[in-house]
C-alpha cells in the first residue's frame, strides 16, 4: 500500500500521512510542545526501530522540527526570538556541552534562488577556527569558545563532484567533532513553506533537498556526528495536484521539475537564512 | 458562462480556451506561420471587433507569438536566430521604418528572480539616445540611426509610484516616438513557461505581468504608440490545479500567491532576458 | 592661485585646503560639535555670500557634516546611533516639521560597487506614498504621516538620459515638497572614507559623485528644495599623488579614471546605505 | 640593496625593476612574441637557477605573460581571440597532450569585486568529471575527453579554514592529475590592469593575489603539478605614490589597506573572468 507518492524531505510530513489511521506507527515517539505566546511549535519525533523507519521512510533518530506561522513575516525582533528556540534545538540535538570544533556546511546552488538558503546562512556565520589558531583561545574568548569553520561546497553540476566526496576531504583534514548541514528542503504542502525549519541528527539521505543530493551525509559515512538543518522553501509541482485531487492520475508529464515557491521567496531566503545563521551564532557564542 | 477563470498574460492561450467549439470567435483573426529548420512557430492574432476583445478578455490590437521549444537550452546560437526572428517580428509591429526616439522600459521587479526579465533585458541594450545629442547624429551612425533610452521604473511597493506616473513624466520630458516595455508574464500553463514570447501594440493592461501592474501603459494614456513584449516566466499555481481537475474548486486557499516554476528559472530568466535584448539592438541597429 | 587641483565633493575638504592661512574666508562660517562618547563630529559650514562660494567652489547654503571613525565598524548598536545622529542633521536641514511629500532618489550605477551607494539606500527605506493614497492617512499612521516615495533613476551611460530629465518627469507628475537625493561622493583624503556624511540643502552641482552627475539637482533647476546626503566612497588615485608630493606634476597619466577604495569596499557600502536608509526611516518615522 | 618595496604578484614586473641595469639578471631567461595584427603580446620568462629566483623574489619555473591593450574592451570577438590566444600558453604550460583529470580552483572572496575573478571563472567552465563517470567517456566525448571538477574554495575570513586546507582535503579525495587555481592578483602600476594574464607552473606562494593566500599552493605542498592563471586586478595605494616619487618616505599611514582600481572594475572582472573560462574550455574541449 502506497500511503505517499509525492516526496517530502519532512519528518513532521511523513507522519501525517497516517493520521487518522488507528493504529500508532511502532517505535515512532512524538511529542509536541506549544509556546502559545510566542506562537512556536516544536514538535519532537523519535524513531527509534527499524520497523519505524522503514514506515516512515526516514532513518532512525531525532527530528525536531520548528513551526511559526510568522517565520515569513519580515519583524526582526520575532525572528530574534526564532534563532534563539532553534539555538535551543541546537544544543539539545548536540547533547553535553563542551568546547567543539564544528564544521558548517552550506549545501545547495546559491545561483537558484530557493536553494541557496544553505550558502547564504553560512556567509552570516561567525568563524572562529582560524582566529583561535592563530592568537589562541585564550584571545578569542577563553577555553570554552568553539572553533567555528564554514564551507559552501556548491552542487555536483558547478563542481563535477559530489557533496560528500568534498565534505569527507575538508573533514579528513580539519578533523572537526562535529558537522552541521544546512538544507534547502522540498515540503510536501505549501503550507509548510518558509515557516518550519527541521533539526534532526540522522544528516543527509541521497535524493533529499531542492537540488537532489546524491551521496550521504551521515555519521556512517562521514565518521563524525552530522546534524541537519532544513528549511523547505519550495513544493514539487506534482505535491499540489497530489493534493487537490487526492492521486497522481491525471499529472501531466510537463510539471516534472516545476517548483511551487511563494512569490516572495527572494526575500525569503534572504531573511530566513539570517535566522538560521543568528541560530548558530546564538548556541555557540552565548553571550554569558 | 466563464471558460476561462485562471489568469493569463498570454493572447494565445485565451485564444485556446475556446478550442473545440464549433464557431470562430467573431472578430478574431488568426494566422501560424512555422518555421520547420529552425522549429519556431509564429502566430499572429489580431482581434478586430469590441465584441471579439471581450471574448477574448484582451483589448483590440495585434499579437504576436513566437514559440520556440529549444529556447530554454543554452545553445548561443539558436538563441541568435530566437533574437533575429523576435527582431523581424517587433519591426512588423513598428510598421514603415525611420529614425526614431524610443524609450525602452524594463519593468517588474529586479529582486524578484521570474520578475526581473524586463529589468535585466533593459541593461543589456544599446542606449544612444545621450551619443546623440552630445556628439550629433553624424557620429553616432548616421541620419538613420535610432535614440535608444532605457528605464528600469522598479515596482510600486519599492518607489510608492505607479509605474505609469513614472513612465508619463520621463515621456513627457524627453518625447520619444514609441516606448517599448518588457515585462515577465503569467501564463496559464507550464508548456509555456521560457519558451513563447508574445509582443503586441496593444501595450499593458491592469493586473497583468507577475508582479501586477495596476496603471495601464497604452497609447490612449501615456499619448505614444506602446510595444509591449513578454514572456511567460510563471504560472500560478491554481491554474496546474485548474489544468490537471478542470476547475478549481477543490483550490486550497494556501495556494494564492504561490508560483509554479521551472528549478532553473534563475539561469532562464539571465539567459533569455539576453535574447530579448539582443533583438531590439538587431532591429535598431541593422548591420547593413 | 590655484590652492586646489584635485576635485572633492566635500565643503569640509574644500575648507580644509585654506587651513593655515592668517584670513578667515569671507561670508564662510563654520562650527563644530564633537560628541566625546559616541566619537561623532558635526560640522556646519554655512556659506553666506558670493565671495565665500567662489572661495570654497561650492554654492552658497549649508553643509552638514556628520564624521566617525568607528563607521566603517560592523558594529550594529553603533550604526543605529550614526543613524540616529544622521536623523537629527536631516530634521535640522527640512526645518519645521509637518507632513509631507518626500521623493528619494538613490543616484549612482548599481552595478559599480562604490557607486551603488544611493540605489541601495533607496531600496531599504519604508516607502508609504502607494499605501496613503490607497489607504488613507489614517490607516497608516494619522495626520502626521509622511508620504515617502523612491526612485533609483540609474545612469545615462544606462538610460541615455541626464538623471535631472527623468527626476523632474517624476516631479511634475508626483508633485513632493521635497527630494532628498542619496549619492556616492569623492574625497580629497583616503581619511575620509567609509566614516564621513555629508547633508546639504545644495542639492547636487554638475560634476559631482562618483558618477559624475552632468546636469544640476538643485531647487533653481527642479523647482522643489533639493537636500542632498552623500559620502565618500572612493579617492580619486590623482589625489593621493598630489597628498603625497604637494603637486600633480608627476602624475601619471595612466592615473586616469583610476579609483582608491578600501578593499572591503563591497562590505562597507552595503551596510552605509544601510545607515542611510535608517536615518530617513527614524526622521519621516520617528516612533512616538 | 632593495630594488622594490612595493609587492607585485607578476614576474614581468619583478624583471622590469632591472630594466636599465648593466648586466642581465643570471639564470633568467626572457623571450617575447608579438603579434602585430591582434596586438597580443606573449612574454616567457624562465627562472631556472635560485640565484635567478632570489633576485626575482620568484620561485623557479615559467611564467607566461600575455599583454593585450583590447582587453578591457568589450568586443566579444577580440576576446574570443585573447582566449584562444591563452589557450595556447596553458597547453604549452601543461605539456604533452593526453586526457587529464583537472580540477580548477577560483581563488578569492566572490563578495569582494576585485578578488571575484576566480569564483567567477569558475562559473563558467564546462564541468565533466559527473558526467564521465555517471555515463562513461563514450557518451561525454570518447576517449581523450578531460574530466573537469571545478571548486571554490572561499577565503579564511569566511571559513576559518586555509585554502590549502580544503584543496588539499578535495585533491586526496578526487585524485586530479593536474591542479589549476585562477586569481586575482596585485600589480604594481596600473598599466597592467585589466590587459595582463599571466600563466605559471609554480603555483601560488604565500601572500600573493588580492586576497593573501598564506599558504603555498605549488607542487611540493599539493603533492600534484600545479598551474596558476592570474591577472592584476588592482594596485595597492603605496605602489603608485612609489612610481611618482620613485620611493614611498612620504606614504601617509592611512593608504595602507587601500586599492586602486579602474572605475569599470565591476564590468571588467564579469568580462575577463568569462575570457578566462573560455580559455579553459577552449583549451580542454577543442573543437575537432
Amino acid at each position: 500500500m502506497e500511503r505517499m507518492r509525492v516526496r517530502t524531505d519532512l519528518a513532521l510530513e511523513a507522519r501525517e500521512s497516517f493520521e487518522g489511521s488507528e493504529t500508532e506507527v511502532h517505535g515512532v515517539i512524538v511529542e509536541e510542545e506549544y509556546d502559545e505566546e510566542r506562537d512556536i511549535r516544536v514538535t519532537r519525533v523519535r524513531i527509534e526501530s527499524e520497523r519505524g523507519a522503514k514506515e516512515m521512510g526516514k532513518p532512525m533518530g531525532r527530528y525536531l522540527t520548528l513551526e511559526a506561522p510568522g517565520m515569513a513575516s519580515p519583524d526582526e525582533n520575532y525572528h530574534r526570538e526564532i534563532s534563539e528556540c532553534l539555538a535551543s534545538c541546537l544544543l539539545e540535538l548536540m547533547g553535553e556541552p563542551h568546547a567543539r570544533e564544528v564544521l558548517v556546511a552550506g549545501l545547495g546552488n546559491r545561483d537558484v534562488t530557493p536553494d541557496a538558503l544553505g550558502p547564504k546562512a553560512v556567509s552570516n556565520l561567525l568563524i572562529t577556527r582560524h582566529l583561535i589558531r592563530e592568537y589562541g583561545k585564550a584571545a578569542v574568548g577563553g577555553e570554552g569558545v568553539n572553533a567555528i569553520s564554514g564551507i559552501v561546497p556548491g552542487v555536483m553540476a558547478q563542481t563535477g563532484m559530489e557533496t560528500s566526496e568534498i565534505l569527507q576531504g575538508v573533514i579528513d583534514q580539519t578533523k572537526p567533532d562535529l558537522v552541521i548541514v544546512i538544507d534547502a528542503l522540498a515540503a510536501r504542502s505549501t503550507r509548510r513553506l518558509s515557516r518550519t525549519i527541521q533539526l534532526t541528527d540522522t544528516g543527509i539521505q541521497p535524493g533529499s533537498g531542492v537540488g537532489n543530493h546524491r551521496g550521504s551525509l551521515t555519521r556512517e559515512s562521514l565518521g563524525v556526528p552530522v546534524i541537519a538543518i532544513g528549511m523547505p522553501t519550495v513544493v514539487e509541482a506534482a505535491a499540489i495536484i497530489y493534493d487537490a485531487q487526492g492521486s497522481c492520475e491525471r499529472m501531466p508529464p510537463h510539471l516534472n521539475g516545476m517548483f511551487v515557491t511563494p512569490k516572495n521567496i527572494d526575500e525569503t531566503v534572504r531573511q530566513l537564512s539570517y535566522t538560521i545563521s543568528e541560530a548558530l551564532n546564538i548556541a555557540f557564542f552565548p553571550r554569558t
